[in-house]
C-alpha cells in the first residue's frame, strides 16, 4: 500500500524545490502531473533533470482550459468529471507504490491538486509537501522587498470583474494579481482606476531561465502569458536614519 | 571578495528549506542571524543540524523588540542604528568570504533582512534565496486548501488598528493575520466584527515538531506567541459534481 505525495515544485527553478520534495521526486517510481493537452507541461519541465530512469509517468490532461468560461455549467461538468476520474485512477495506482503528484508553486494555494485533495479524503493516504508560491518567486525576481511594517497585501485573480479588481486594489497596499494572460488589459484599467499602475510590475516566468521583469506601463498588454504575475510593492513603515517621525 | 547570501529558511521544518539554500547553509564558513538578546534564535535553531564544523557565527541581536512602540522615534532611532551597524559589519566580513544570513520564511516578505538589503545596495554583492513563507507552512499545517477559484486573499499584520483590521477583513475572502501575540484579543474582536471568527484558525509553530492548530474560538487569546498566525480559508468557485450552476 503506497500513498499519494503531492510535491510542491515552487516557482520554476528546480533549485528552489524543498529538500523534502526534491528527495521524493528523485525517489519516485510513479509520477503524475497536470498539463494542457498537447503540451509538455510546466511541472514536468521543472523536474526533467531529477527523475529516476524508468519512472512511470501519468499525464493528467485538462479536458478544457480557457476555451469555455470558468463559470459555465459545461466547464464545471467537464472539470468535475476529470477530477473524479483522476481521483479513482491515482487511488488505484497508489495501491501498488507511492505516486508523486507534481504541483507548481504551493499545492494548497490556488493549485489544481486541491480538487484531487478534497476528493481523496478517506480514499487514499495523502501527503502534501509545501512549495514556494509562484508569487514569492516573482517578487524575488524583481529583487525588492514586497512588504514592509504594517503593509496589508492582497492577492487577486485576474479573472475577477473590473469593478471587483478596482475595489480590492483601492483597499490594498502591496498587491499581487495572478491569472493574468488575456485579462491583462482589464487588470491594467483597474490598476489605473485605483491609482496604482505607475508602480506595477509584470513578471513573466519568474525564477526560470527566460524570466522577464517589466514595468507594467512598458509591457505589451495584449501579449501576456497566462501565468505571468502583476505585482505592486508595499511601502510601509520601516526604521530609517532620516525618518520624519 | 565574497558576497552576502541571504538564505530563506521557510516556515521552520529544515526539510522545507530549498535545495539551493540548504546547499549554501551547509557550505557556509560564516553565518549571521537575527535574534532577541539572550535567546538562541529561531533561525539558528532551524539550521542546527546543517552547519559545518568550525562555522563562524554572528548573532545580530535586536536592541529592542516589543518593549517600546514601533511607531516611536526612539524605536526608529535604535533600529536604524542597529541596521546601519550590521550593514557595515557584514560588508566588511564579506570581503573575506561569503556570509550566509539566515532568514525565517521568505526574506523579502516582512523580513528583517530587507532593512539590510536596502542598505547594502552598492556596498556589497547580495544574493537572496527565496523561502516558503511562514503563512504557507501554516496553511499546510492545517492541511486544507487556502484559496479556491477567484478568492481574494489578504495578508494583515496584527499590529494594525482594530478599525483597519475590521475593514480589511470585511473586504477579503481568504485571510492571513501575522504578528499576533499580544494583538490576538484585538484580532479576534475585528474578526467577530467582520463576521469571520467562526471560520478562523490559530496556528502556532507551523511545520515545527511542537506545532499546534486550534480553532480560534477555542484558543486562549491571552497566551499567544508572537509568531503564531491566524488563518481564514477561502471558499470560492470550484468544479463540483453537485454544483448548482
Amino acid at each position: 500500500m503506497g500513498k499519494i505525495i503531492c510535491a510542491g515544485l515552487g516557482p520554476g527553478d528546480p533549485d528552489l524545490i524543498s529538500v523534502r520534495a526534491d528527495r521524493a521526486i528523485r525517489a519516485a517510481r510513479q509520477i503524475a502531473y497536470f498539463r494542457k493537452a498537447g503540451r509538455p507541461g510546466q511541472a514536468r519541465r521543472i523536474v526533467a533533470d531529477l527523475l529516476a530512469p524508468g519512472v512511470v509517468e501519468h499525464a493528467m490532461e485538462y479536458p478544457v482550459t480557457t476555451e469555455i468560461p470558468f463559470a459555465s455549467p459545461e466547464y464545471n461538468r467537464l472539470l468535475s468529471a476529470f477530477y473524479d476520474d483522476w481521483t479513482a485512477r491515482l487511488a488505484a495506482l497508489a495501491r501498488e507504490s507511492d505516486v508523486v503528484v507534481l504541483c507548481e508553486g504551493d499545492p494548497l494555494f490556488y493549485g489544481s491538486f486541491m480538487h484531487l485533495h478534497s476528493r481523496l479524503q478517506d480514499i487514499a493516504e495523502v501527503e502534501v509537501i509545501p512549495g514556494i508560491p509562484g508569487m514569492t518567486g516573482c517578487w524575488n525576481a524583481i529583487g525588492r522587498p514586497m512588504t514592509w511594517g504594517d503593509d496589508a497585501m492582497t492577492v487577486l485573480m485576474g479573472t475577477l470583474s473590473e469593478p471587483d479588481l478596482t475595489r480590492h486594489m483601492q483597499a490594498a497596499e502591496a498587491l499581487v494579481v495572478m491569472k493574468t494572460g488575456r485579462n491583462l488589459p482589464k487588470i491594467a484599467r483597474a490598476l489605473a482606476a485605483a491609482g496604482r499602475i505607475a508602480d506595477a510590475w509584470l513578471v513573466e516566468r519568474g525564477t526560470m531561465p527566460n524570466q522577464r521583469v517589466t514595468p507594467l506601463s512598458q509591457a505589451d498588454l495584449d501579449a501576456c502569458p497566462y501565468f505571468a504575475t502583476v505585482l505592486v510593492h508595499g511601502n510601509g513603515r520601516r526604521p530609517l536614519a532620516d525618518a520624519a517621525e
